[in-house]
């Protein structure tokens, strides 16, 4: 394959999807020299409306800077094509000449690149690459991106637990997380002791019950003093309503044009900051949204991710060459390794927390969790939980 | 002085007010070998109740992985004592047979340490080491705290920028800050160029404008496809009203028992999304809270910050030979230094952000304000801001 590679990246941004894209550049350099390389802007809506970036120019220096920004350099898109809008997007591959297609995204980005594989008929070889803050790809151990945001969650965590044993109340961190609670359980990774925070977690693989949590609160305020609550935004109650939903009065629920229930960390937060004033008035609380800050933080990527995310993309090069596939990172027991595995394996599929990854008689995670985080995280900074 | 020396932590805790506990103990044990060390639980309502711990027992060992430690390792508190609380902790300084208090804290601590100073009579040197995310000390050129929570503040919109640059919208980060908006200010630190964002930067020193919000949001999303607005907690309008007030209809404002408007992050996020959906409604809009974090994340702190902490404390000893007094950080062109003044040059008083760190024409910060951050915050990372 010496012709033509386009590069094009997907879904919400990480701290690391450009370390892929660097990465998927170098092997192209050293694999296919003379190959042409194109970087799609936006995702395939480049390919569809002809905005294609040359990325051959790239110097050794840029591709290294390149590499270490947040962001999603060559822009990203939250579109998911349609028969017509893939054929659009084929057209466009073809237009450039392309040989191979990778894209760099979540579950929606296999599903894209699924429906353009089979539509060009196996003459382009369509490779997804993995990325995602939720860890939510089946076939992955764990997912690009995802340890930078992590590591994030836990210092925040141990950080506001440390805050929180100094002017004792409650506090409740919102984690982004629709659909897969691992980036919100990540805030129990540095818990020190069954002393630390966060003493209460909430995702959405488990449903909310508003005095489960209500009683988990005052028992963490009578054990410790304070509490500390780790809660992601898709937290949902038991008949699948979202918390805001089920909190927030239906008149003042905001909807978008479909109808669906507009569901930001801020609607969240301000009905947790409800039920606490109305149930426990006289305690000191406090609700902060995390949002986009995990995800994109300049000043906080993990190396481990980045040395991982950048494999991830010079593994999709040398896929490319066997057809279309999704890469995906396992874990053989001892290192985590990029192997193939079929669009279709991934493609629209979310994978969940397994069950053994909560408590079963806590709002809290499991020590198979824990175990898990520690495996990819760095550990706890070599800090004091309290002086007395 | 060989006799008693006692030390307590106030108000919101900071990456590094440990920092200063340890500068402090390390002082004492080097120029007053054999005295006395005694730790208050939670500021001055540790002495009031006779709450004090020994800190004399710390191996050097301890006090490094301390001075480390995010949070107020003794506990803080938020009490502004009366007289007759003076009293009372005046009692617990006799009782403990204190010859020095140092208090480790804001204006507030400041104006507590003035009150017990005077009713002491000058017969226990009362010293005040600053301590603040806000930076709204006066007589200080910045305080110990800031730069921390300044750099993540700074990262975490150089990031946001990114993240927005490849999905393009409207972001808004709310940041701490009730009376100063210094911290908010540092959201501009690492802009690259005239194209990054922050955009948008409001401040509580200049009233706050619904419509020329509007208009700057439209402006910015025109000229470069996206927005970043850095907002401050304590933004307030034109007849001093708090943001939250002016947008939230009355009925819907939850007040404290002495009808104070409750103002969180979470209140304003929601007013501010409220204001986007309304004028903007086909943009997607993001609003998140930082709260805390700036302050308290355990994975960012900075080591300037880290260094001038401790100094702060070394210096409180050194003060405290000579009475009673407030701990100051100036700049002297050159380096900065920590220098005493006289508490009630400190106590109570607000510095604000001087007036030309504002842009005259935009809400924007100054080419002066940059220069500021530039002095204490470390060069934004190597990183690029958009790859075409």
């Amino acid at each position: 394959m010496s012709g033509t590679f386009v590069i094009a990246q997907g879904g919400g941004p990480t701290a690391v999807i450009n370390q892929t894209l660097a990465g998927a550049i170098t092997a192209i350099r050293a694999r296919h020299p003379g190959a042409r390389i194109l970087g799609a802007r936006h995702g395939v809506r480049g390919l569809r409306d002809g905005h294609l970036a040359d990325l051959h120019t790239l110097s050794a220096a840029d591709l290294e800077r390149l590499a270490r920004t947040p962001g999603a350099a060559l822009g990203s898109t939250r579109d998911k094509p349609d028969a017509a809008y893939c054929d659009a997007v084929l057209k466009g591959l073809r237009a450039a000449g392309a040989d191979a297609f990778i894209y760099i995204g979540g579950n929606d980005t296999a599903g894209t690149q699924s429906l353009i594989a089979q539509a060009s008929g196996g003459t382009i070889a369509c490779v997804h690459a993995p990325k995602t803050i939720d860890n939510d790809l089946v076939e992955n151990d764990h997912t690009p991106g995802f340890i930078s945001a992590a590591e994030f969650v836990a210092g925040a965590f141990a950080g506001a637990d440390l805050d929180f044993r100094s002017l004792p109340g409650i506090y409740v961190g919102i984690v982004m997380g629709r659909h897969a609670g691992f980036l919100t359980a990540a805030s129990a990774a540095w818990r020190a002791d069954p002393e630390s925070g966060p003493h209460l977690v909430y995702v959405p693989e488990r449903p909310f019950d508003r005095e489960r949590f209500l009683d988990g609160v005052r028992s963490s305020l009578g054990r410790h003093g304070h509490c500390i609550v780790a809660m992601s935004e898709g937290v949902q109650d038991r008949d699948g309503r979202s918390l805001v939903e089920h909190l927030v009065p239906p008149e003042m629920l905001e909807r978008d044009p479909h109808g669906n229930v507009r569901l930001s960390g801020t609607d969240l937060g301000q009905a947790v900051e409800r039920i606490l004033a109305e149930d426990l008035p006289r305690v000191r609380a406090r609700v902060d949204t995390f949002g986009y800050l995990p995800r994109s933080h300049a000043g906080l990527v993990n190396a481990t991710d980045q040395r991982e995310a950048f494999e991830a993309g010079t593994f999709a090069v040398e896929v490319a060459e066997a057809g279309s596939y999704s890469v995906a990172l396992q874990f053989d027991g001892k290192a985590t390794r990029p192997v193939r595995v079929p669009l279709d394996a991934v493609a629209g599929k979310t994978r969940h927390m397994p069950g053994d990854f909560l408590a079963a008689d806590r709002d809290q995670v499991s020590d198979k969790c824990m175990a898990y985080l520690a495996r990819l995280l760095p550990p706890r900074p070599d800090i004091r939980t309290a002086l007395v």
